[in-house]
């Protein structure tokens, strides 16, 4: 009988690590991938696809792994689906890379796979390869995951691959969200520090390719996607208007937040806007398709909350501001206008 | 001034964490992007590669990160390079993801980052995107990397993809290796245990994409790469047999092996056949075309030690052994034949 938790053997490329690889990772994702290139255990896979592509990585070290809404399973393939979705690109293949500390229960190892493998299925996306390291106790927190992702850059009506990019923002446009924020963060937050709440807050997380889908069916001007993870919206937005060269201004009013997350966020001191997301896009989109996107959102059940949340502010060669002021302002929900920064990073350490 | 160590700010997502990554990745790594992708930091990266295409992913987590003739990071570009290369792949991008301990020296870290660069120059791939994360101290062992890459496989003269698959060898067909085994893995565990020898043993850590074109061009008949790494060459052997459904025969009298490794192999109580190597492929071939893989390795620096290790047996329909027997024996030095078995995997953790 085999022991219940990994070894370090389990890691050692031999008949124990094949072992390991067959029951617990081919069992899971080898049947999602008609190619049979995961199965095949080969150095690589073979990938069948037309460029352009979109390629991304992230590692997952969430802490704890398992949080309400979700786990650090589901949270590798919709990180790299949603990476892959910014740029207008279809999942096509995914790896998925394991490092396991020695005495990891193969039952919570069992839970968080079957979690990744179900997360793939949602957007048929085949997990292609793979890697497997064991470290000894104490030398990594449980499990950390990383996921890579290739994606085909999906073509506009005239046959050209949409391109989709901070620097194709335009003075004029409009700011929307796909739905509430903060849910992602307060949730791993609840759990780690043993809090519970009237209301249940579970965590966002979710890969959202069908929404991209939608939206780049229904806005030829969508101009970018982004995902508004670790630094929450504050630094999604901060990041695009830098990147542009722009001035944006969000209303903190139209914002949509659960009502327990802002309680909750209250409770642990944390500010909404810059708390992580893991189920979100912004999205920037020419002012003329913004009801156009955001009725293409509502149509999903996952954009149901969909909300224009702000404005790529005109351009003003007098404004001082355009050169030397912040990139972005909220407007508050008592009236006034405060900077809105760029979060420094100390506030949610292991959020994802 | 900044502080010289991580600090979990670092991975936050937020104006601190960007900052380490314009120091850190992009001083080092966007320069040899031609595409700029890597500068935008943006969720996905776009890249330009005509399928079909290899993908695979690799997480090291070598204990020490530094070792004789080599590091984390060069093994961490010259591992996905080998990967893609065992598919007859020219790599054209890579990812590199981060988990950095708390507490991390920013002047290891900068090392480590150093040789990764310097790495993926050698062979002309570009780092296109990549992750940071960063853990609390004692929640990871100082740095582990991750790198993903995506190849183009190369089309042989008919225009065709070339295909090297475990299922192309056939009986007769001759196994090679590009040179010494057992380098990697006795320069990490030297290093480890402290323990030097009269003379210096050094990690065979290298891109081998230079190798594996040379090879590509000289034999039509090229039949399968294979990156020996965890378990070594017993590993990687036993693997190509049992895909392939044949039996192999190994000749120790041939396998090309430094005195100096055989020698911290008996110090260290380690099987060379089943080390770790990092610069080395095992080859199989047509027999046919042996000699011109011998010379296309050896006119290159990374193959000069290339030597014809063994064959794969003729089948044999009433033979039991084709059936019921081993996989793969060893012809002894002293001249009897003993079975190469897979390896357990519990002789050298984090060995990569």
């Amino acid at each position: 009988m085999r022991d219940d938790v990994i070894l370090l053997a389990d890691g050692g490329g031999g008949e124990r690590m094949l072992d390991l690889v067959r029951r617990e990772i081919l069992a899971r994702f080898a049947p999602a991938d008609p190619s049979g290139e995961l199965a095949r255990l080969a150095d690589a896979a073979r990938v069948e696809a037309a460029g352009p592509l979109a390629f991304t990585t992230d590692s997952y070290v969430v802490r704890p792994v398992e949080f309400p809404g979700g786990d650090i399973g589901r949270l590798a393939i919709a990180g790299t689906v949603n990476d892959l979705a910014c740029l207008g690109a279809r999942p096509v293949a995914i790896s998925l890379a394991l490092i396991l500390e020695e005495g990891l229960a193969l039952g919570l190892l069992g839970r968080v796979l079957d979690s990744a493998a179900s997360t793939a299925r949602e957007v048929g996306v085949p997990v292609v390869c793979g890697d497997t390291k064991v470290v000894e106790r104490g030398s990594a927190d449980k499990l950390f995951i990383n996921t890579a992702g290739i994606g085909e850059i999906m073509r506009g009506p005239d046959g050209r691959p949409r391109r989709l990019a901070a620097d194709a923002i335009r003075p004029g446009d409009r700011v929307l969200v796909s739905g509430t924020v903060a849910d992602h963060g307060v949730a791993v937050m609840s759990k780690r520090e043993g809090l519970s709440f009237e209301a249940a807050v579970t965590s966002d997380v979710a890969p959202l390719w069908p929404l991209a889908a939608r939206l780049l069916e229904a806005c030829p001007r969508l101009r970018v996607l982004k995902d508004p993870t670790r630094g929450g919206l504050a630094a999604a937005v901060n990041e695009l208007a830098e990147a542009a060269g722009v001035r944006m201004r969000i209303d903190e009013a139209r914002l949509p937040v659960r009502p327990a997350v802002m309680g909750a966020c209250d409770a642990l001191g944390l500010d909404v806007l810059t708390v992580a997301n893991e189920g979100k896009f912004v999205v920037v989109v020419a002012a003329a398709e913004a009801e156009a996107a955001l009725a293409a959102m509502r149509s999903h059940p996952l954009g149901r909350d969909a909300a224009d949340i702000g404005e790529v502010l005109p351009e003003d060669a007098a404004d001082d501001r355009a050169r030397l002021g912040p990139r972005v302002t909220l407007r508050t929900t008592i009236g006034g206008e405060r900077i809105l920064e760029m979060p420094y990073g100390e506030d949610l350490p292991r959020i994802c």
